[in-house]
This record gives C-alpha cells, sequence and structure tokens, in this order.
C-alpha cells in the first residue's frame, strides 16, 4: 500500500494546497479532510483551534500518512507545535515556507501579509518573518470579508470585491510593500482582483507552491516518496477526500479550488472526529 | 427557583431576541447558549445544523427551562420538528412569528424576505407563507456575506454594506415588495442600512419582537410566567450566557446585539456539548 500525504484545511480552502501538491508530486498518494461542519476556524479561539486540528489529524493518522499537512493559515499559525507533539509523523505548517518565499524574492521588504482575524491575532506571520529577517518591516491586515466573498462564488471583477480589497489593501499600498503574502489558502481564487488593486508590480506570495516545494524536499530527504519527481507519463496518485458536513456542497464548489473534480467524497460527522479522546489532554 | 426561558443560536445573533424578550417580559430568567465554536449554521446541511441544535437543546434542559427558542432562523428552518420530538417543553422558532408579523402588517404582500443560504434553500418562509396566506407572493434573496459584515461591526452608513445591499436587495425592490422579513438574527443591525436601500415606505419585519409576544402568550396561556408582564420597579429576572469557544470575544461583540453587558458568561467546549448520545438518534 503506497502511504499518502495528509492534509487538512477547515474547509475548502485547502484544496488550493492539494492541487500544488499533485502538481509537484503527480506520482504521490493525497488523503484530504476538510472540517465543513465547523469552518471557518478563522473567528475561532487558539484553543478550538487547536483542538479541532488535532481531530482532523487523528482522522488522518487512520490512513498512515507520511506526513500531515495544515492546509490552514489559522491552524498553521496556532496549533503547529501542539499537533506535532501528538503525532508520530512530521506535521508542516503553511506560515513559514510562505514566509520564506517573500523574502526570497523581496529580502528588504516591507512585506504585506493579508490573513484571517485569527491568524493575524496569533501574530505568526509577524514572527515567523522576524525570525528570518529581523529587519524587515511587516505590515498585517485582517481581511474577515474575503473568506465568505470567495464561498460565495464571486469573480474577481466583481465591483463588490474591488471595493472589499481597496479597503483592505490600503495600508498595505501606503506602507509601499514590496511583497504580499496571501496568509489565507482561500484567497489565491482573488489573486487577480489583488493584483488589480497593488498593480503588477508588486509580488502575491500564494504559499501553496512554497508547501508543495517543502512537502518534496522533506519527503524527499526522508526516502519517502513513491518516485521521484514525476515527469510526463508517469501513474498519478490515487486521492480521496473527507468531509465533516456537505458531501454536495463540497464536490460542487470543491472544484473550482482544485481545478478538478473532487472525487471520491466521504461524509465523517463531528461526533465521530469528537469521539476519540485527545491523548496529551487526557494526560494533563 | 425560577424556571427559566432557554434561548439558542448558532452564536451571537440570538441576543436581538434575548434583548426582545427581556423587554418584553422583563421579570423572566433566561439562559442563553451561543455555538460560538461551530458558528455559522447557515452554510451548514440540515443533518449537521439538527445535530448541533439538538447538543443546545439538551444543554439548555439542564437548567429546566419552561420552554426553549430557536432564536436562530437557521435552526428554526431545519430542525424544529426533529427538536420537538426531542424535548419535553415547548420548543418555538422564529419563522412563523415573523411571517405572521409581515402579513399582518401587508396582507396582500409580496412579501420579501432576506436570510442565510441555508434558510432560504430549506423553503421554510415560503412554506410558511402559502400556509397562512396562500395567494401572497414571496420574494426570497439568500445574502451571505450580511453575517460577516455585521460580526466585523461594520456601520450601516458603511459603503461596502451600501453596495453590497443595493445588490442583494434589487430582485426584491424590483418586485415591488411591501414587507421584507429578516430572515436572520444578524440582520436587525443592519435596519438603518436597509431602509436606506429599501425606502420608507417599506416595512422591515424583525422577528425578535414577534417571537417575544409568542413567548409571552405561550408561557401566558400555560401559566409559567414568574409574574404577570412586568411594569415599572419590578424586580428584573436573572441571566446567563454559555457559549462554545470564546467568551471573551462574546463579551465584546455581543454587548452590540443585547444593548447591555453580556455576563456572567460560561464556556462549554463542543465535546461537552456532543459526550451526551442523542436518544433519538440512538434508537433509530
Amino acid at each position: 500500500m503506497q502511504r499518502p500525504i495528509g492534509i487538512f484545511d477547515s474547509g475548502l480552502g485547502g484544496l488550493t494546497v492539494v492541487r500544488a501538491i499533485r502538481r509537484r508530486l503527480p506520482a504521490e498518494a493525497i488523503v484530504y479532510f476538510g472540517d465543513t461542519a465547523r469552518v471557518p476556524y478563522g473567528i475561532k479561539s487558539p484553543r478550538t483551534v487547536t483542538r479541532f486540528a488535532a481531530e482532523a489529524c487523528r482522522l488522518l493518522a487512520r490512513h498512515d500518512p507520511m506526513c500531515i499537512v495544515a492546509a490552514c493559515n489559522t491552524a498553521s499559525a496556532t496549533a503547529l507545535p501542539a499537533l506535532a507533539e501528538r503525532m508520530d509523523v512530521p506535521v508542516l505548517g503553511v506560515i513559514e515556507p510562505g514566509v520564506a518565499q517573500a523574502l526570497a524574492t523581496c529580502p528588504a521588504g516591507p512585506i504585506g501579509v493579508i490573513a484571517t482575524e485569527a491568524t493575524v491575532a496569533s501574530g505568526a506571520y509577524r514572527r515567523a518573518i522576524e525570525r528570518q529577517a529581523p529587519e524587515v518591516r511587516v505590515i498585517e491586515r485582517a481581511c474577515p470579508l474575503l473568506v465568505p466573498i470567495v464561498e460565495e462564488g464571486r469573480s474577481p471583477d466583481d465591483p463588490i470585491v474591488r471595493a472589499v480589497l481597496e479597503e483592505y489593501l490600503a495600508p498595505l499600498a501606503d506602507a509601499g510593500v514590496a511583497a504580499v503574502v496571501l496568509g489565507c489558502t482561500h484567497y489565491p481564487l482573488l489573486k487577480p482582483a489583488i493584483a488589480a488593486v497593488l498593480g503588477p508590480d508588486v509580488p502575491l506570495v500564494d504559499s501553496a507552491e512554497a508547501v508543495a516545494d517543502g512537502v518534496a524536499a522533506r519527503l524527499g530527504a526522508d526516502g519517502c516518496l513513491a518516485h521521484t519527481d514525476a515527469g510526463a507519463g508517469e501513474a498519478v496518485g490515487p486521492w480521496q477526500f473527507f468531509v465533516s458536513d456537505n458531501p454536495d456542497r463540497f464536490r460542487e464548489v470543491g472544484g473550482r479550488f482544485l481545478g478538478a473534480p473532487a472525487e471520491p467524497v466521504t461524509l465523517v460527522p463531528t461526533e465521530t472526529l469528537s469521539a476519540t479522546p485527545d491523548p496529551v489532554e487526557e494526560a494533563t
């Protein structure tokens, strides 16, 4: 049996990471979990996000993954150390790779970060940038309306999308940011609209690509890859999707994120997720 | 011990119903539960909404309430019969009272309804209007951005609020609606902005008031009220609040819905909510 790459998100957004990993490592098997019964995480407390993310990891662990990707900025920002403590396989987040890519592109900054309320409140991007480049200025902005705007399926040239982005991005534009990190997996779907507001000279860092590179490097180093990086003509690994609610909506909206039909999808209700006690919480 | 009125919602919105009930029946005790760990319900499936609502009712049942109000349109639209089947006390929704009030105001229609995706998809408002007045035309519109806009704390004269409302309300205005039901407990906070778009001649029906009247009538008929309708100088009943996440955010944002400090607040994590098995689901 081929061991899969496990990937989870609060809902659909992590499918942009699935898409990037599939492109980078087409031969690998993928198991994805989207917590659609409890989405969004971005307005919730670190304690609750950590609990939900730990439940997602326990579900993925049943498939014996080679590693788990927290394809959710909020979970990466608030829960990564707690998840690493609980799991036997590497748990990779999306924040450090995104920051590394932004700094590689524009080492002098200033770096702009747009993300959910919870991610900005966690300070995780600011800390990651300070760790990698202490002198670089960071301008962060929480953008609570962008996730529902993407989920509603608005097109990038919708005037409401434009007005909302102009408001959210104004402090970044005023500060003359040299690059902007899209700190939420939903935001790549708004890339053309964000570029239209910030202009063509500001690179937009979509951490999905950086995460895919990081996963390839890590699994390659561990000797875990099913094949070396696949070229044309190689077999494509299987994928499967699990959600805690509404598989029909996942199929329907998920295709937009994935760029391919999101099938097969299996429902795992929240009471099943919560049924296994948390070993760390039990012990404390 | 004074038996309370139990009230629940997916989050903060139901506090507009608490406020109306407190004004109508000031002497009554109130116990409120907001499912802030799993908010919003409006994008989730009927099965999941029913499960979450049943857990909320079981939590409230521990306080021996005289009745339970589903102060959430989505739960009222999708879960009311299932809740009534599970509980020994009356479970009252917000849809029938809102519809009755709209029809009392404008018996010939057409009636506009704005609500969440799940509420519109349930068809509950359309069916309720058809039941009470089969000849009245109904124009429904799902408004997914309004809940996050209210939670973000935007003022009614914010240009983005105005633009979003103009788009959502256009089909209602074009149809010449005679009244509009605010089919989500968040929407009363946008009343001035909605009125600005629709004009002063279209009554906006906030079901919170209608629900408060319905609760007073029902408990009065059952002989349950602590006092008859309270006048000036009477004692004010105690209230207490429970949330499944983020009591600090509840205190902070909740005051805007309640018009008074939302205290005391107690955290009840989701694993506690899910711990008691559902008697109906167990039996089937």
